[in-house]
């Protein structure tokens, strides 16, 4: 074994691109389409493969357009309040609209303006003119015209249309066909138990649900070991059936080379690694004129390489152009730092704050499929690109709707659990609105008020002075700055422990215990404060405390180290113990508010968050979580 | 029988709207969800039921998050270039990505960084941090985290992260399911033959479709014809099988009562009648505690209807919110006049011509299910205004992606049924480009141009001093404008007569004959001018020609009249009359030429236009057709 030289043909995206569709199209993947004929009103979302002409004229008779009488129109002339006309039967027809139009009648005169003297005669008194009030054939569309194109995607007033035109059945694509293999031999069906090294194989049902959207059929095999023979006999099986095989890839090198390895025995191998982050190793070839494409493991490598290839490439099989997403220019939050050689795609969470909208990336990990969940956007960083600085003005994909992130109210700041709960009955309570939180800690919290990158923060910071929560930081750092104060709730903060406390840890004094691993909170978050006061209050030195430097962003991130060992005990909330069934020593009760800036409190969103947030459910839901007091939640603490 | 007065109560559309939903609200209908246990793997689009809380830690140990060897990092400090360190087994382990990692190690160093001196012996060059290299538990979340709320529609991400959560199964609500009762006597199944007065009955094919988009089910009934007890009996078996009910009513004002009766007997009719145009013969109700809606018969006010109430009632059954489309700001081209007392939704073509939206109403007859097939947006005239004004800036509501309507050559002016064979190839072959054509003949096509409402204009208008075409008019009427002239095709003009000829028309002159119908064109038209041209060097007066002042819009229109036995005659093309399999009297060959605005003309979308109307498979087409002489298409007339 020796140092690796991998990837070292990686190609920049738009080379990569141009030699895999290059040659997809040289094999005529995308001009030699199957065709399949349906019925029209199984059709939509399907796309059409001919033009369709209608075969009938609608309407295809002279119809009346509303109730009333038919006449003609010469036999009405001069009909007034003062001369009115009296017709008699022959020269009047009762219709009901739809109703063909009599022969020798060229006019419908609605029952509003008839006056009936007998079931022989009428009189009226506005003359008629010709064709009023009637539907002339053709009128919807004439037979031979166009209604759609070929290569449309069918809406539902297209399947009106098309039966209007007179057909029943007609010719779309069919839907492209994909097999999926997933490899890997540390793969575990979701609902198996796991051990320590198993990975509960997602991928390809995430797949399926892709190509769905995009129209497409998958069919996915059972996973397949890491062996070679194996996955090149599924691969040649797959071949048979579909029109493309995406090969799953682990995330071992070792797999990634099979299928490289099995592409080459049977087909072409045409690229291999894309200087892209995530995604990098991914795999393009073509075999017996079908493409083939190996997907790396890791679940956001995944998804991004599935959008990058898989999307354009499904889309025009079926005679569809890949339309790129919607996108917006906003404020970047925070510096991003970027490798040169890479384009990285950076999934954010976007925040519309007054008239901008301002982005903060999310955990950055090829690992982390729930950034791709919290992610409102893409911001790619070009290759040349050593990274975008705080303050940046840039370009970001969205990946939901502008309406969807402008109904949204970010909250940045010190992580609680109840702002997942609220968060959750805000969603509830009014579907279209959204609760953004993203954990940076109190101090952070403050600097995005300031900053105006969130309408409030989340934050829990005692000052030593005074005794007094939050108050004293907002007076110092948002002095210009108008803030209303609300109450969230009170909790306790204290050491979270392994259950049953093997190593007996009674308070902070034993973080200095050289048998002790702690983990910490990151710099200025109100724990870490309040970590740094106690130990200040003890005089105990920071370099004494093992693991003082290991930084987690979230309770429940210091929770989950305790719980797999990795750490004895770490500062946090009550709830986060509880949540992952540990032990509890409790240090000290806080006040957490939720500061929010003036000129955004009286915005429809944040009402109905503060709504939300008095309700009893909410406050029901905080008290069976536990270490909550809700005696304040909700109420104003103060305004400046 | 005497006038009626029919829908006296007829309600704003906010008002019904509230009438409606506060009942449904009160009755409980969006409160009491029905729910189910589905699989995740098949939850793409379905609504979550519940908050959906991680069960386990993802990862659920500490993982080796590259291909390396596992260290204990404090055993690596010192190591460097000049003083490297060699680890004997014991000390590290090799470790593949996604392997736990082993006890008493806590980093992770790249295999690329390791130099191996034998199995048993590694020499490192670097120093490795305390968990480099290494995916904590929880990096991508930690067990209790909240992944996704109550009442989110799940995407493919969200199916990845929810299996990484250790879920198999989830609540999400049931789909709502509808019964769609198609009712008329009038009404043919498709497909079925057509006499004078059948109707053919798509609308349920059309609610089907729309429900399916807003995640509802739908069954559609067996057509009743209008009997008060059938269609009563289908209701209230109807009623026992679905969350809702859709009454199809058909266009007689008959059975409109037939629906608000029925509903009155077996429940609550909340509202009949709402003040909107098209749509305002709905019927709303309330039976068994489920809503009974009325849609009107005639296709476009089904469709808006069902868009106004059926739509927000489906979603919001769902726990989602209606959100609006998107809008934009556009420049009215023509003069839409609306009655007071009607809020009016007036389809719209909308096309951006330079840095500017522009709209043009289409057809606004409710039984024209092809304008919503056309229409781009829905621009809505509020009950309390009387219209709109040529050159107004107006909001739009977008019915087809932005993007879409960016990617769109617009030409407005004479119709040629080559124009939409032009629009099909261009779909076919470049997907993501549109054509769209709006037919307000040459001059209207001139005039467009001049207020750049279109990129380009169809036309095909002779000069009677010169004998030249198009030229001298844009010399005339676009002065201040450089055009590129393009030639489409000559075509051969002349009188579309029923099969043959049974009136025996030999030419222009047997206009002025009493026993002979004509069908006319719109003033503007080229078509008209060439007539206006003839019976001046003929010496006809228009006003002995019958049917001069009956205007209609398109070639194959005019040929629908005569097809339809309503003219005799009318002046068209010779494509036009082989459509309808009518007979043609050659009148004058003449140029049909695309005047381009030359601003336009270097578009991307432009040059792909005029790149299919040179290709060989365009004017194959056209020779199919028939009456086109294409030795000069595709090719530049002249520029100005």
């Amino acid at each position: 074994m020796k140092k690796k030289d991998i990837y070292l043909d990686a190609l920049p995206l738009e080379e990569a691109k141009d030699v895999f569709f290059g040659e997809l199209e040289r094999a005529g993947i995308f001009s030699k389409k199957s065709v399949e004929e349906i019925n029209v009103s199984e059709s939509l979302g399907r796309i059409t493969a001919e033009p369709i002409f209608s075969k009938i004229s609608s309407p295809h008779y002279n119809a009346a357009a509303v109730d009333g009488i038919a006449v003609l129109s010469e036999r009405t002339y001069g009909a007034s309040e003062t001369t009115p006309i009296i017709l008699s039967k022959g020269e009047f027809e009762v219709v009901d609209t739809g109703d063909p139009l009599p022969p020798n009648m060229d006019s419908v005169i609605m029952m509003e303006d008839v006056n009936f003297i007998s079931d022989e005669k009428v009189e009226i008194i506005f003359p008629a003119l010709p064709w009023q009030n009637v539907r002339l054939i053709g009128e919807d569309v004439v037979a031979t015209e166009l209604i759609v194109p070929e290569n449309h995607r069918l809406r539902p007033q297209d399947i009106g249309a098309i039966l209007a035109g007179g057909h029943v059945n007609i010719k779309v694509y069919k839907k492209p066909v994909f097999v999926i293999i997933p490899t890997g031999t540390e793969l575990v069906n979701p609902g198996e138990e796991l051990k320590p090294g198993d990975i509960i194989e997602y991928n390809s049902k995430v797949f399926k649900a892709l190509l769905a959207e995009w129209g497409a059929e998958a069919l996915i095999f059972e996973k397949h070991k890491d062996d070679y023979y194996r996955i090149k006999e599924a691969v040649e099986k797959a071949l048979k059936i579909a029109d493309g095989v995406i090969i799953n890839a682990g995330s071992s090198a070792g797999r990634e080379d099979f299928t490289a390895n099995i592409i080459k025995d049977l087909g072409k191998l045409l690229v291999h690694g894309v200087s892209i982050k995530p995604g990098k190793p991914v795999i393009l070839g073509l075999v017996e004129n079908k493409p083939v494409l190996g997907i790396p493991g890791y679940p956001v490598s995944a998804f991004l390489t599935m959008e990058l290839f898989a999307k354009p490439l499904v889309l025009r099989m079926q005679g569809q152009s890949f339309t790129e997403r919607e996108k917006i220019r906003a404020i970047c939050t925070r510096r991003i730092v970027s490798s040169i050689g890479s384009e990285e795609f950076v999934r954010v969470k976007i925040g519309k704050i007054g008239d901008e909208f301002v982005v903060s990336p999310l955990h950055r990990g090829a690992g982390t499929i729930t950034s791709l969940v919290r992610a409102d956007g893409i911001l790619r960083i070009p290759a040349n690109k050593e990274g975008i600085e705080a303050g940046d003005c840039v370009e970001v994909e969205l990946l939901k709707d502008k309406k969807e992130i402008e109904n949204t109210v970010v909250i940045i700041g010190s992580h609680d659990v109840a702002i997942d709960i609220l968060a959750n009955e805000v969603k509830r309570r009014y579907p279209e609105i959204n609760l953004s939180s993203a954990n940076v800690g109190s101090m952070g919290g403050i600097m995005a008020l300031k900053r105006k990158e969130a309408h409030a923060a989340g934050m829990h910071l005692l000052d030593v002075d005074t005794g007094e929560y939050n108050i004293p930081y907002i007076r110092r750092y948002l002095r210009d700055e108008k803030i209303v104060l609300v109450n969230l709730a009170f909790r306790e903060q204290g050491l979270i422990v392994m259950k049953g406390n093997p190593k007996n840890i009674k308070g902070i004094e034993d973080l200095k215990r050289k048998d002790i691993t702690f983990v910490n909170r990151q710099k200025g978050a109100g724990t870490r404060l309040l970590l740094d006061l106690k130990l200040k209050q003890l005089n105990i030195s920071p370099e004494k405390i093992r693991g003082y430097d290991r930084e987690e962003f979230t309770h429940l991130a210091v929770a989950a180290q305790v719980a797999g060992g990795t750490a004895d005990c770490g500062l946090g909330i009550l709830s986060a113990a509880k949540a992952l069934d540990l032990d509890f020593i409790p240090v000290s009760p806080e006040r957490y508010d939720l500061a929010i800036l003036y000129e955004y409190f009286e915005m429809e969103a944040v009402q109905k968050v503060l709504e939300v947030l008095r309700s009893v459910e909410f406050k029901e839901k905080l008290k069976v979580l536990g270490g909550y007091d809700t005696s304040l939640t909700g109420e104003i603490i103060g305004g400046d």
